[in-house]
């Protein structure tokens, strides 16, 4: 390991810091998800107050104790959210799979190739075009109240591709994840072995110094259970944490594996035994669940209920990618989650917030208290229902991150 | 009737004029919706530049042939679409829902009244304050691509507050409708007979002048069939267009009876029989199908492709009210329509768009080509695909309405 730094928003957070306190003033309703019970599970405050400091909360309260502040941004009675944390999204792609998505929804046979039609073009794009897109789309979720993101790699699949594709990651980004293990390549078609040993080595060693975590699809087609336990081992002993995509297509051991192996989050969760349920229920893997990738398939959606019922921590995020989900939207997450899956809109925003933290065993973020960093929205609406009630309308009228309007 | 200009947009449309020429140039792909089947149904043109003049489309043609112009935006490669055309939507209103909203998707009881809950809080509202929904929502909806709304009155239902719903509603737009028969207010709901004759006398006398068109919720629990055509025929006994809901919550004459009256559109269209879609399909009544209230209220969407398939004409529009479907976004009902009504992407464009226009009896909207109102939008994409491509992003870059940039 080298001294990349690995704490979370590292490279950028001292750059984007601000000097002199602001006041948050005339909040109609706070979402804290910090009360300790008062205020339901959302942590709900009333004419509220806030103020920032050095980038991170300093101070929460009754507007009529708002302290005095430098500047003061006026909420006018909206409602006052976390900003989101998208703890899964694959930003860092060449090409456009426009055409696929319309061929599929018109249940019409595709024969461009899917996943790898987008390692071709992202090994053949320059680092100045894979930056441009990472900007691109980091831009447009900062302004839908995305304050913080997930980056992983997995369209470049060699040693070279995957490491300047977690380089470019950490470019915007603190949680990076190594996912060499998206897809077999097509040169490893007839020896996945070989593939998974060369992740394993070479690619590991190459991608550790810029990534937080790794992640392994494993499913029916991708990496079996014993080829994602040996890459998420390797991963363990070099420092990374773990995170897995499972039970996406089909039933399968993802699940199972990823709380054996203490991972933070397994993603998509669509196809759940009830050993599947137990398992998460019995430990502290979040299941984050990926509304977005079954609206662009046309598949049926996770049983969020059930997980929510059985006491399962839950997280929504976007999976933002040019394949199976090209939004970059966590309030249409929301809606989705609520219309789809049952979730209250308080378990949805409280997913897009305080879940997807925890899918990235963060407590800084997701969070409204003193001592966390200032990222937070502000809506056109005077409620956190409305991100469901209003589906599709861009209800983010500002978004502060680490204390900075952007 | 008075001198009131029954023209669509006549108030507004001489103030928001620029003079000049401008010039859109560098469009990587532009919806035209009128190149004779050249283009496919959205007549679609690449590498393409369109001149605007006087507010109105003055040319369109290759890039390469563009002529000078006083000003000029590059589209930098991107999608250029005629704006949308919302043709339903309920923005005289006071008051909020989202308890309500929160409660059904929980599956709770709820007891707060439903329609009657907005028309009370309508009733009670100064006009300014409607008329600063209205304004917000316009708004919204413009910067959403949306250049071209109906607006309904239907929340007042007493004839000072219908016909000052209406006229504040034609400060915002030419496309006003008269929804008197919205539902039968709480005072009358002992004697709908004695509502609907007022309804067709002094509410539809003191209405007509602000209005273009009459509109009846023809439903179980709402009007019935014999009602809704007295209702319609006095309203075209005085000039109005006639348009219905119909067959939203379940089966019902309303379809047919829109066919039977000559209806620009008959909107919903949820539970159709065969003789529903036949009599469409013979007709040039639009079939103006509105999924944001499926999405909200979570029933089941109508079959678009049944109806497309019987060569019925389509039209998308949001329904935007507090109720059933607070959404403002016609990117979002396209994303619906093709996710679940099995439209493809150029289809839900089209309806729209130039469907929209279809059912509001335009031909200067919806359609890019000279003499067409230059009332357009840029995206932050290089093809209309991404509109349901990328769901819940706000990829409208920028939007003209007669000509003038929003
Ligand atoms: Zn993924
Ligand atoms: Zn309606």
């Amino acid at each position: 390991m080298t001294g990349f730094p690995m704490r979370p928003d590292g490279p950028t957070r001292r750059t984007m810091r601000s000097t002199g306190s602001l006041l948050v003033d005339n909040i109609g309703e706070l979402v804290t998800n910090s009360t300790g019970g008062a205020g339901g599970p959302l942590g709900l405050r009333r004419d509220a107050a806030l103020l920032v400091e050095d980038g991170l909360v300093a101070w929460v309260g009754p507007a009529t104790d708002a302290p005095a502040a430098d500047r003061r941004i006026d909420a006018e009675g909206a409602a006052v959210l976390p900003g989101f944390v998208d703890s899964h999204a694959h930003l860092v792609f060449a090409g456009d799979r426009a055409a696929e998505f319309a061929a599929r929804m018109a249940g019409e046979p595709y024969t461009g190739g899917g996943i790898r039609t987008t390692v071709g073009a992202t090994r053949a794009a320059s680092d100045d075009e894979l930056r441009a897109t990472v900007r691109r789309l980091r831009g447009e979720a900062m302004r839908q109240g995305t304050t913080t993101i997930e980056i992983k790699s997995g369209y470049g699949l060699t040693v070279a591709d995957e490491a300047r594709s977690l380089r470019i990651a950490a470019e915007f980004t603190g949680d990076t994840t190594f996912l060499g293990a998206h897809v077999v390549p097509a040169e490893y078609a007839d020896r996945p072995d070989d593939y998974v040993g060369m992740v394993c080595g070479p690619m590991l060693a190459a991608a550790a110094p810029y990534a937080r975590w790794i992640d392994v699809f494993c499913e029916r087609g991708a990496f079996d259970a014993d080829h994602a336990r040996a890459i998420l081992a390797c991963g363990q002993a070099v420092g990374l944490g773990v995170r897995l995509h499972a039970n996406q297509l089909g039933p399968g051991p993802g699940v199972r594996l990823g709380v054996e192996l203490g991972a933070a989050s397994v993603d998509h969760c669509t196809h759940l035994s009830d050993a599947d349920v137990d398992a998460l229920a019995g430990s502290e893997t979040v299941a984050t669940l990926l509304p977005g990738a079954e609206f662009s398939t046309r598949s049926p959606y996770p049983d969020a209920r059930r997980l929510l019922d059985a006491g399962v921590k839950v997280a929504l995020a976007t999976d933002c990618n040019p394949g199976s989900s090209y939004t970059s939207s966590m309030p249409f997450c929301i809606a989705l989650a609520v219309r789809e899956m049952r979730m209250t809109p308080a378990e949805a925003v409280w997913a897009a917030t305080a879940g997807g933290a925890a899918a990235l065993r963060r407590d800084d973020v997701g969070v409204l208290r003193p001592g966390a960093r200032a990222d937070l929205m502000i809506l056109d609406a005077p409620s956190h229902l409305h991100l469901a009630y209003r589906p599709g309308v861009p209800l983010i009228r500002q978004v502060l991150h680490n204390g900075v309007p952007q």
